[in-house]
């Protein structure tokens, strides 16, 4: 088959007609699979299902440091859980707060912070003009909602093989001091499942910010979430806390991390790890939000996965359910449409989800097409800001939940999406 | 023995050297004592211990519709969580959302919300030149800190014994529209213990007030914490929700409440109700703030506590080691202070405090010297807004955490403290 672009009119009208039989075929099979969200498989839940036994009424429920975990106290974390997390955040323990049941809420707290108290003594964002973030794209709708929510504007800047576009982010942020900060999934980001280099750490916690107070929201979502057992040389992030120390601007950063892809989501233990400074600045406020999270959960997850110990081996576990999928999303995606050469997609080593580039103007259509064909996908234009890739091309494929010859299934429906779009594009053209 | 109001100068010389000399004895012994937070005893935490039974690897994981409550989702709660979170706040599941570990986080992000957004369509409490909140006084620190933290005016208004003074408070809420709401601990107040009558809660629903979105924080901490079996007919406290919608302000509430000392304090599962239109505007902000709660935490609630079907039986345990740590309490309290004619204190049929009226100017010096002698109280002011208690004689008692030979001891210096610092007054005077 030559790619589509080559195909006359007549050969065009022919392969239209052939995949659009196809889909009807698919879509009259009554199909109900989904793709759309970075869920994790009911097989990885099982990898976790011991951690439930960890504490029962006969266990010892006290921290190590003599804690009663069944009571209150303690606002930053128990000394094994700050120990964890500080493993999962590449950072020291006492540089970590352990928090509530999600990052996603560690990052809206902290933006809210920022609006209501300013950062270090600056003013108060709310009470700014305007405030503006970049946004990587493609990116994380959650991360986009938050700005939205907030009346944060959102500047989109492109994401590289190896991070932000660098030029451009230095550019926008040394010339407007509205600029406040930057999301970042450092490792296996999200949708495309690139990892940042360490020149692009460097730079980001090097360049010259017009705001004093600027921040990176660090969000190192997939950071011991490779497919094989070890991560490759390039997946190891340089560590952004100590790149901005030795750059000089100390509390740039606030890094984020949970277990919700380690053990249960929903059910798991969120954290953040920051400077010194920026955690004195977050605890007094915190101490009068919270008067601390949940212990007994955050003392079964430190003794089921051994304070860190455990987590090679269980990330591993997770790692060979994962790895499959992801294979079977390249195989099918160069089968079906390497040749026609109407998209392009990443391949990425880790995390949950691959980027998928369709022709400019039909990753919507290709959206709905699955829908109808009984596959459902991450919204169309999800991975920019305020729903809105003006491309109209991105889709993000997140194959983690559906057991593998779902995964089959849906692919085949969603390939087949991909041609018809294309296909019905050129011919109406 | 005489009032000391009574005495002679000569009289309370003697006394004074004879209490002094008894507290000097007590500092020696070397204690080590804390009546300073509500915290639940040893005793108490060990009722719920076989709630860490419920939920093991071999349970259902699933909720009653189906939900897998390892995974993602969810944000108001499953059904049976809603359904026990209902019973806690006399309302109905529809109109609650379940939320994480703490009614404080709720009241703090609810406050927060107001201040971001406004209420209903209102304009951002944060774009106000000023707001102002009514504190009926004594009352719950932790609710004046959210205030302090958040800028917000605190004006304390006297706590009745069946509620806050409704005359003043009436008059207060006609007269400033920066006034946008009130904190109210409906039932067994902190630390009064006092609840609210019918009439308070009918006028609280229907008062005129300037602003609009005045809101009423209902926080029924203690809603279920009687010491006794069944509650008096006075303490079932006439439901807010329903009088607000009598007077025609529906939308005026926002009720809180917690498991916090039903289970396990930190561990426990929070929740709030509110009007449809409430429930609408929060849902819409708190999703983007979070995912979900901790659905396996809400699960085991909702299967241990029988979705409140065992809150009777289970409170009644409460109830049976709490009330004699009270009696204790009430006992020694008149015993050693009531001829003296120095103080005043409430005696609660339920909750978690008991408040102490000692002699204008001495709170902080009893508090003071129980702490030399190596009891520790919650600090003097803690009741009143700011830390500051204009009279200088409210202090807040806490019989909940020490066994009952520690608290037997722990009153013995805290009545001496008093005794001691009415003395020291009446001497130097």
């Amino acid at each position: 088959m030559p790619r589509y672009a080559e195909m006359s009119k007549a050969e065009l009208e022919a392969e239209l007609a052939e995949v659009r039989a196809r889909y009807g075929e698919m879509a009259a099979r009554g199909l109900k699979l989904n793709m759309a969200r970075g869920k994790p498989s009911a097989a990885q839940l099982e990898l976790s299902l011991p951690m439930l036994d960890v504490l029962d009424s006969e266990a010892d429920l006290a921290a190590e440091d003599g804690t009663d975990c069944r009571n209150y106290g303690v606002l930053d974390g128990i000394p094994e859980a700050k120990r964890l997390m500080a493993a999962l955040l590449d950072d020291e323990p006492e540089n970590v707060i352990v928090l509530g049941n999600a990052s996603l809420t560690a990052m809206y707290d902290a933006m809210v912070r920022y609006l209501v108290f300013g950062a270090l003594g600056s003013t108060p964002w709310g009470r700014l003009p305007e405030v503006k973030w970049l946004c990587p794209v493609p990116g994380y709708d959650r991360h986009f909602s938050i700005c939205e929510d907030l009346g944060i504007e959102m500047i989109p800047v492109p994401l590289c093989e190896d991070g932000p576009d660098m030029e451009e982010v230095e550019r926008l942020v040394v010339a407007d001091d509205a600029i406040k900060g930057i999301w970042c999934v450092p490792k296996y980001s999200n949708p495309s499942g690139i990892t940042y280099s360490d020149e692009t750490v460097r730079r980001l916690a090097a360049m010259e910010c017009a705001a004093d107070d600027f921040r990176i929201f660090w969000d190192n979502a997939y950071a011991v979430h490779h497919f094989s057992g070890d991560p490759a040389e390039q997946d190891i992030v340089l560590d952004i806390a100590e790149a901005c120390r030795e750059a000089g601007n100390p509390d740039r950063y606030l890094k984020f991390g949970s277990t919700s892809k380690i053990t249960f989501p929903g059910a798991g233990v969120a954290a953040l790890a920051a400077s010194p400074a920026n955690i004195a600045e977050i605890k007094r406020h915190l101490g009068v939000q919270a008067i601390g999270h949940d212990k007994l959960n955050q003392l079964r997850h430190a003794r089921f996965l051994e304070e860190g110990a455990r987590l090679p081996e269980h990330m591993a576990a997770h790692g060979a359910l994962m790895g499959p999928k992801f294979e079977l999303v390249e195989k099918k995606l160069a089968e079906e449409l390497a040749e026609a050469g109407i998209a392009t997609w990443t391949n990425p080593r880790g995390g949950y989800f691959v980027s998928f580039e369709g022709p400019a103007g039909t990753a919507r259509r290709i959206v709905e097409l699955a829908k109808n064909a009984g596959v459902t996908m991450t919204g169309a234009g999800a991975t920019w800001p305020y729903g809105d890739d003006p491309a109209d091309s991105n889709i993000r494929i997140a194959p983690s939940l559906p057991p593998l010859e779902e995964l089959d299934a849906a692919m085949d429906v969603f390939t087949c999406c991909v041609k018809l779009a294309a296909l019905e594009q050129l011919v109406e053209e």
